[in-house]
């Protein structure tokens, strides 16, 4: 393992592939890799793009990276995909992108299924990130396809949250339907030479002025019950771009790199790190409390609990009883 | 508190209605009600319904339980809407469904949003059917609207699932895009007066012919790593109905406490049931373990994590020796 994470260190990509496989399985090697990784990570800036299926997310994610390459950037790509649990799709999209990436050593590109694993999914994708974080990339693109909580759970990983409209795909704006709108930093209207366009633009600019403290809203999410006070509140740009073309997207990074100024100088950043480390202490304390309590006195206490002589509630008392004794 | 159990066990549907919201807002005594509730449970048998937006559901719940009335069972309807985080429809809903209904004393109809609280949705859908199932309901009816994981996560608590289809919805089954086909132990095809019905009967069947197995999948997935072995396979029936006229409605019970007697004979109840307590227990402790945590501990961590100076992983084996200690 020590040979695998220093050829990921050196920045090979092979090595962290290998290593992302392992984290994605979620091996005991894979949180020792980690707990080695994490006192490089904290440099990378990780961006969540989300919208809903037609949107074009993922040709925008793809000139995305290009910019910041033109940026002088390091950029991997992580396309996530919660909305099918039984997806096999996952080396298929990795191939299609890579045709128009590939040559690039400044890119990394992966995608993930859920494989059955949703409900671990938000947690995977944020130790994915740590690795790439650790080995150097400057960007990391979180892209999820699907609409919906497991979007909202995964685009929690990210820093600046990029929500993707797109005109002509019905009288709404879909993403209002989905209730995803309220995660964006930055609203994106896409295939912005349409001339439905201007519609969505109007319409997303009306709401923020509606809504107005949007931004609040998510980062009070995000650190939970913690009030975020932004004096210097986050203005959400609308941003037009026609991924197909390229035009706008300069203009949306400069927006990425302003919001990334923002979130460092109010300190957003630093409660958005603490509120992610936070919840990755919690899954790995409940995973490692329930491992030690699996075993006889378990289905002792199951017996009597599906037996109706004992309620869960008491069977909770039991059980901690145990792992304080 | 007392009181309010006793009204609630001597079938007060406001008390009932009181109980509930306490569940929802899980309080230390909802919790307390549980425990106590918990020796009366066990009667009820829980239907999960579920199927694309524009399938029909809602009609073809209150036609389900107007047949469930016929049989003179009486019939608690949960309706959760886990699409949108920021819905407040729930009241409204609960009244449009309720002037069909309201007149029947052996019908209990409860709307739920997640209310911003994704993650616990389906526990709560849990404990609320608990209540409804120890207050004596002898027919819980969990329909859930939207589509995707969350649905699944929440159709767990059934003891049988129904996938409700609709033709004319595109030239796809809808429910096998979003992945929840797997899930039914009867597939429905509503509005079946459709002249399209047929082709929509026809594809189900031959997908079943395909899969043959999707029950064990079913069971494999709720009961986790044990396998099942079933010796008399259940084999999902495709049963075509009409909400709006009541037509295959009837039959459609009939599939329904067939799957009853069916889950009883395999022993697939009792694992059922195992796996939901098990599950309800992991949650209960991992909240009270958390809780224990809280304090000065977890800040003087947390702080060592953020400056990279301790891994999360390092962190979690402090943290367990506080909690040993």
């Amino acid at each position: 393992m020590q040979t695998l994470l220093q050829n990921a260190l050196a920045g090979k990509q092979r090595a962290v592939a290998r290593l992302i496989t392992q984290v994605e399985n979620n091996t005991p090697t894979a949180q020792q890799a980690l707990a080695q990784l994490h006192a490089h990570t904290g440099q990378a800036h990780i961006i969540g793009i989300t919208g809903a299926p037609g949107s074009g997310k993922s040709t925008l994610v793809n000139e995305l990276a290009k910019e910041f390459r033109r940026r002088e950037q390091t950029v991997a790509i992580v396309a996530v995909d919660p909305s099918s649990p039984f997806s096999g799709g996952a080396v298929l999209g990795d191939r299609i992108r890579m045709q128009d990436l590939v040559s690039d050593k400044g890119i990394f590109v992966r995608s993930m299924a859920s494989r059955g694993n949703l409900g671990g999914l938000a947690m995977t994708t944020t130790n994915v990130t740590s690795v790439l974080d650790a080995v150097g990339y400057d960007v990391i693109l979180i892209e999820t396809v699907g609409a919906g909580q497991s979007e909202v759970d995964i685009a929690s990983t990210a820093q600046t949250t990029l929500v993707i409209e797109a005109p002509g795909m019905g009288d709404d704006v879909q993403s209002i339907k989905a209730g995803i709108l309220e995660i964006g930093d930055i609203l994106v209207v896409n295939k912005a030479d349409k001339p439905e366009a201007r519609r969505t633009i109007k319409a997303l600019q009306a709401m923020l002025q509606l809504g107005h403290s949007t931004k609040t809203l998510h980062h009070g999410t995000l650190v939970e019950s913690q009030a975020v006070v932004d004096s210097a509140g986050w203005e959400v740009p609308v941003q037009p771009v026609t991924s197909l073309t390229g035009e706008g997207v300069a203009d949306l990074v400069t927006h990425i790199e302003q919001h990334a100024v923002w979130l460092k100088n109010t300190g957003n950043l630093a409660l958005h790190r603490q509120a992610q480390f936070e919840k990755q202490i919690r899954t790995l304390l409940q995973a490692q409390v329930w491992h030690s309590l699996v075993g006889p006195d378990l289905e002792a206490v199951l017996a009597d609990v599906t037996a109706r002589t004992l309620s869960p509630q008491a069977a909770v008392a039991v059980l901690l009883s145990r792992l304080a004794g």
